[in-house]
């Protein structure tokens, strides 16, 4: 009987996902990423393990208040109760019903040697374990799921017993029994076999709960599903524990553009990409580029010859179109790249350079170049931009000239630590001295400029620096590394990324900053 | 006949691994690599395209006169001869030739479309373009693979071509047919499927080479051996083009740990995790830390439930022992770290704390309260130390006393950009100012107070600063961000990782370079 659908999309961001190394989520950071899951539709969320947890405790009271989640339901994570303790005295089974949650999702062990070992009773307890906390729940009128934690090792080493918790859990009322790879060692033949075999003999309704430690989370959560299970959970940008567990998202667009399932509300898929940064944001991990369908890279062309098709048909070198996932097709100015990327590039940008081949020639050589000197265009639209300006113009477009600049940063009597920088430069016929303060010496050195330049030029006022990365690059033996900065400017409406380089990483951060106002004005200007 | 060994692991992440978006390598980046991956003992390093790629004919040359592989062969990338053309009189099968490579890896397009469109030339020229340079590189005693490129889509939308494509190769004397999926939109029954077909239709020797675009690279590429392939492409650590080439790494430990394929040498998997993190240094590509085998995260347990297992039995939550493929187990301590996390990272470091409940209560208290305020000590071992030092002993270790600190950073006359730091202190009664330059403000600091400290601590002379990573910390609306610095400091034998955290970014760096030198020095006098 399902309440929610004939397939259940079961997101574990806010629990399983807040596991992985490195992750931090506040409760707001856990409601807003609890808002982003909904907009993609996912049916359930499961929010975190309330009454262990006083974030997530808290995280429930607060979700029942101020979320309105059009598409999924909240489930509540937690253990079995605990042994030799009726379920309706124990704290912790009493806290998941008051969670508020629509789905308390039980997780309970089924693999014997975890039984005697880490919860230290009897494999006939902790049967009685699982049925005692079902049939309370269900008598309390809780919808509960089961994840039978470690299950596929259960299975392996004692199938019976495995399979008795999840007919013990299901005739209790148990809606799903998921079957979880906790240790993550699972290879897709080898779950599509378990699978079949629990179906057939047990008839319950079968979920997924698969993780990354064998680099086939996704290829084992569809090869579940394949073999009949119908609820899979997992996390956007497959967050988790060690290697994460399964990508969600990754999952959901396999089983709806390759498998014809339809999973999803109608529409949402096309949401995916731009969701999945938007909860990178929050949790302030860096999404990974090369991650399936949404990374940024998942749609980025390099190899000249992959352009050179590309402009004949896009479909040539991609599975699908990117626009269902919401993402983008991006063709990459590198070294690697040859005149039809530089053409393609330019039509991308406004510039029509079909009919200037000679152009087009000193533009390559000039890409190449600065590539070697440790510039980057592959990730700075703009630097190119005011290149091919520089080039189609004659004159690399300028709004300022620099005198000179210098930045402090030093310990005050009170112990804080301040970032001074003073800035010299003409700008329309005018000289201006100006310091500005900031967090850091880049960030002075910003405000310095833009309080420069703005005398002259008010909109620069609207321009905000969001972005900072720094790398350095090594030459070789001998030479001086050099830094390579990247720089992400935003007016408001959009934004864009200029490239520095040099010695001196504020030197380098200099050259970004310029070229970051300079096209910015630019645009302002045309 | 396989000429080296009964399973071919074939590595290519000098050629397809090179087009990842970010990666650029020069001809000593990729001599350094083929070191490295020999020492993995793949059977086979695909070093590039001589000819077509400067570089790359520049790599080949300097490989004959400077590697000296143990374990692997040497393999050219190139094209099928141009339409029209003979083989024989075509610079680029020429250039194949004379690269001096053991093996020459053809790639040739068995997608109907791809022959049409792209290349823009007849089926049956395809077909003798392959068979002519198949034949002609046969004739000059050369051994060949081939590249079936859009294998798969072109095996969906013209089967009988794309087989007579493999034919054809066959039969003028390709010793290997690999089928790409190019696009990398393949699930694993599919290629399952698709390579039994092959095999049965064709009876060549069938490789694969497959893309992460499904997310299933790894699977894919396990699903393939399953069905009698029996040559692997990838590349280490995943990289490729997009969402990147399958990871040889996964894919090989795979097979040897868990499908009981012997592919690799014998005990050189144990050196997978150094290689993998080595190779990472080169291509200065930031490792992924959550990378199946080798990532940092792999075996790194954060949930407190995890680690109270962990400490009866660490194979009740890992899926196999990190050792085997050169990694570790870690745990992390962070605010879901319980008490036995806190105990088992104090024995980690030497200290048994197992008597002193009290102890422990504080510093799990300390840990929590610390990481609400912006520090994270899942990465800084050291800064932990030093506080578990701090609750022990009674005292944070303290080797010298700063004043004041200050650095600028200042363009010079000649338009070049320098960083000077000056840093007042006093250490074994003896009061220091000293004045030290750098490539940058964090780097001017260090220099100078090593500087002052190595006056009286001359060990100092030898660390090093060898990793910087910043973030900003959003704490929320209203109130200023917190940035957090880790720095990596080395003694030329061990390295050791401190994080500080302050309003200020060079502030924040100043406390995880004092962190880092005390806990040196620490180490030194113990």
């Amino acid at each position: 009987m399902d309440l929610h659908g004939a397939f259940h999309v079961y997101d574990t961001t806010l629990r399983d996902g807040a596991q992985q190394e490195g992750l931090n989520l506040s409760v707001a950071d856990k409601l807003s990423i609890a808002k982003q899951l909904d907009g993609l539709g996912v049916g359930y969320i499961e929010g975190g393990w309330p009454g262990a947890n006083p974030k997530d405790t808290e995280f429930f009271r607060r979700a029942g208040q101020e979320l309105d989640l059009r598409h999924a339901k909240l489930a509540a994570f937690g253990a079995t109760r605990r042994a030799g303790v009726r379920a309706a005295d124990d704290p912790m089974i009493a806290a998941l019903r008051d969670s508020g949650a629509s789905v308390v999702t039980l997780v309970a062990k089924s693999h014997d040697r975890h039984v005697e070992l880490a919860l230290r009773t009897t494999l006939e307890e902790n049967l009685a374990m699982v049925r005692d906390t079902v049939t309370h729940l269900r008598a309390e009128g809780q919808t509960v799921f089961l994840d039978a934690e470690h299950f596929f090792d259960g299975y392996r080493e004692n199938r019976a017993y495995a399979l008795e918790v999840l007919r013990t859990a299901a005739e209790a009322g148990a809606e799903v029994v998921a079957l979880c790879d906790t240790n993550g060692g699972m290879l897709p033949d080898w779950v599509s076999d378990v699978v079949l075999d629990v179906i057939e003999t047990t008839g319950a309704r079968v979920g997924i709960h698969a993780h990354n430690d064998s680099g086939c989370a996704v290829a084992n959560s569809l090869a579940a599903v394949a073999a009949g299970a119908t609820h899979v959970q997992g996390c956007i940008n497959g967050y988790g524990e060690r290697t994460g567990n399964a990508d969600l998202v990754t999952v959901v667009a396999n089983l709806e553009l390759k498998l014809d399932r339809t999973v999803l509300p109608q529409g949402l898929l096309r949401e995916a990409t731009r969701i999945a940064h938007a909860v990178a944001e929050v949790t302030n991990v860096p999404p990974a580029s090369r991650q399936p369908y949404v990374g940024t890279s998942a749609f980025a062309h390099k190899a000249g010859l992959h352009a050179s098709a590309i402009k004949v048909d896009p479909n040539l070198y991609q599975h699908l179109d990117p626009l269902v996932v919401g993402n983008d097709m991006r063709l990459l100015v590198s070294d690697m790249a040859g005149r039809a990327s530089i053409e393609l590039k330019g039509k991308e940008l406004g510039y029509d350079l079909s009919d200037d081949r000679e152009l087009v020639t000193r533009v390559t050589a000039r890409v190449k170049e600065m590539e070697q000197n440790g510039h980057t265009f592959e990730a700075a639209d703009a630097s190119f931009e005011l290149l091919l300006a520089e080039e189609v113009e004659g004159a690399r477009p300028s709004y300022f000239d620099v005198e000179s600049w210098r930045v402090i940063t030093e310990t005050r009597p009170d112990g804080e630590a301040i970032s001074e920088a003073t800035v010299k430069l003409r700008a329309e016929d005018v000289r201006y001295v100006v310091t500005g303060e900031g967090n850091g010496p880049v960030n002075a050195l910003d405000a310095a400029l833009r309080e420069a330049i703005g005398q002259a030029f008010p909109e620069v006022a609207k321009f905000e620096l969001i972005d900072y990365k720094v790398r350095i690059l090594d030459q070789g033996h001998g030479t001086d590394a050099i830094t390579r900065v990247l720089i992400e400017t935003t007016d408001g409406e959009s934004s864009w990324v200029t490239v520095g380089v040099g010695a001196n990483v504020i030197e380098a951060s200099w050259g970004a900053l310029v070229d970051g106002l300079t096209f910015g004005l630019r645009r302002q200007h045309r």
